[in-house]
């Protein structure tokens, strides 16, 4: 079974048009014309081989939305003509305690999940293509039901990567109503951390370094902004949230953060510095048994936990569509943080 | 009311006995006499000025071991001849959040908690002097019951700092029977770590860098000892602690104990390096969710149930006695971590 994708042949190349091969369909296997793919910025590291270990053809793409087009004989939950969405994993071993866990994020067995593109590397398996292409296979396990109206589809596909992602540590780390909670950067993971964070009930204070982002992050939900460079407004929340979720990617000092956590708080990092952050000082968790934390996307059942919750509120990401043929300007204007906040490829462009 | 001391007079001048002005005592102070003093490396820190904010002169000395020799109308749980622990903390607001909850070490007063020594920078007091002293006034609530038996006193001085500094993120992070904990470090608070992890019933893994105290780490109760040098030692224990408490204050890489946890683990430490450690990588934290945090000693009613435990199984630290006048001698001993694993004062040596 093949299909049609956009691939970046090597590190160095612009995307293009090929043709890949798909799995012929097994017994629990959903087959999903893919509608709309959101653009990661992972898909943007690895096209460009910014990552170790990266194999070429390679198809990003992991916030698809699609329709069912077939089911195997063993699918329970989806059928023929469904709205499905796919993630950023489409298998794990499923056996390990993480997996039994709803926890296939952390994958305890030999070789961890698998990535929805570029998976090969781990699970010794022939490389794995993502959702910039026609059509894609995926274990039912690692497909969700999607419940948004017709309209809301595309804005919903980044819900898959940039929305569990920040759901994820809000509510492993309790966020809710009563709670004050700090959302750090608003791009693409941090605007869906404003927005769920506000519809889960939480005084959300954002942090921005962009006086002109303040009005935008109001819009978004938050409560109060914080700009981050000015030290009075930082002052004034010193030892004051229980939970901080930073989405800034980029290498910055993070003991300003440390320190609007009271005690027994938690900074949580969702993304992976190219370079370094400065060494975070050790006084301040010390003097407040604070913790700086990671979290990674989240488990199969959390994510449809979070996409019916979006669902039933007419939650979704704000996006701006591309044809599929734009993608590396698309990149390019990501490395500027030019887009609000997400684009989403129309695969209707791409025929 | 005045006592003899031994102080630096400045950060440059060795230890000598001076006198100093206790507080009268009030209806809520314990007046003790001071028997034994164990010797922590904060000591010295302090004492020589290696940080901000000493006040001189200074009186070091937060292990602090004697009998009750007179008690205020108000105070309870103690009487003449009773036998008296004063650690790290001699007083705080007793009205903010932390404190109504028993962790008084966070105290959210406007000066926080006053230290036992040089806590007058914080709390607008004059200097506060340290269990180098003949003599010490201490409000009940600071007070801890020593049940130790009489041969075990000089022993059980540093479990007012090294034991509870220990003893509370154990507690904590929920270490007990069936749990696998690491404990990185075999000194002054890693050996109690070891002994206290040991006696709460888990499987404790012993990390240091020196070969030569593996028999050491074995004979205080550690179930394996892994010298962390050695990469296939560390490597067989990957993915496998949910908590690991690190020890060492010196600047290390953090790194490959974080890739010890597995998801959701904890890597809590309680030194505060000189020189920064280096910049811990992100990845590991966000791929297992995994986190680094900080510890601060223990409230008192902890610290209580710390030496009652202690006191019910005979568990003192092991300590190397020595004179008042020999402080400077020790200090420079400890720097070379020459000693196993506490000098403690014996205060008869002082007159």
């Amino acid at each position: 079974m093949q299909t049609k994708a956009y691939a970046a042949a090597t590190a160095k190349a612009p995307l293009g048009p090929i043709t890949v091969d798909r799995r012929e369909p097994g017994p629990n296997d959903v087959v999903i014309d893919v509608l709309y793919c959101g653009v990661c910025h992972s898909d943007l590291h690895t096209a460009r081989g910014e990552w170790p270990g990266i194999l070429y053809p390679c198809v990003p793409g992991h916030e698809i939305i699609g329709r069912v087009t077939s089911v195997g004989n063993d699918v329970k939950n989806f059928a023929e003509g469904d709205m499905a969405g796919v993630g950023c994993m489409v298998d794990s071993c499923r056996t390990c305690s993480p997996c039994e866990h709803d926890l296939e994020q952390f994958c305890a067995g030999p070789h961890g999940f698998t990535g929805t593109y570029n998976g090969a590397a781990k699970g010794g398996l022939p490389n794995t293509f993502g959702g910039y292409s026609k059509q894609i296979v995926v274990d039912q396990h690692f497909v969700l039901n999607v419940r948004h109206s017709d309209d809301q589809l595309a804005a919903t596909a980044p819900l898959l990567c940039a929305g569990i992602t920040t759901w994820s540590p809000l509510k492993h780390w309790n966020v809710g109503p009563g709670k004050k909670v700090g959302i750090v950067g608003i791009g693409g993971l941090g605007h869906m951390g404003v927005k769920l964070a506000h519809a889960l009930g939480a005084h959300v204070v954002a942090f921005t370094t962009s006086e002109s982002k303040r009005q935008a992050a109001l819009d978004l939900g938050a409560n109060e902004v914080v700009v981050s460079k000015n030290a009075d407004e930082m002052a004034a929340h010193a030892d004051s949230f229980a939970f901080i979720l930073n989405t800034v990617a980029a290498s910055h000092d993070l003991d300003p953060f440390t320190n609007l956590l009271k005690h027994d708080g938690t900074l949580t990092l969702v993304g992976v510095p190219e370079h370094p952050h400065p060494s975070p000082s050790v006084a301040p968790l010390i003097f407040g048994r604070r913790a700086i934390a990671g979290s990674l996307i989240g488990g199969i059942a959390e994510t449809q936990e979070m996409l019916d919750f979006c669902a039933e509120r007419g939650i979704t990401s704000d996006v701006e569509m591309i044809a599929m043929k734009d993608i590396d300007h698309a990149y390019d204007r990501m490395l500027k943080s030019d887009v609000k906040y997400r684009f989403v490829i129309d695969m209707a462009t791409f025929n």
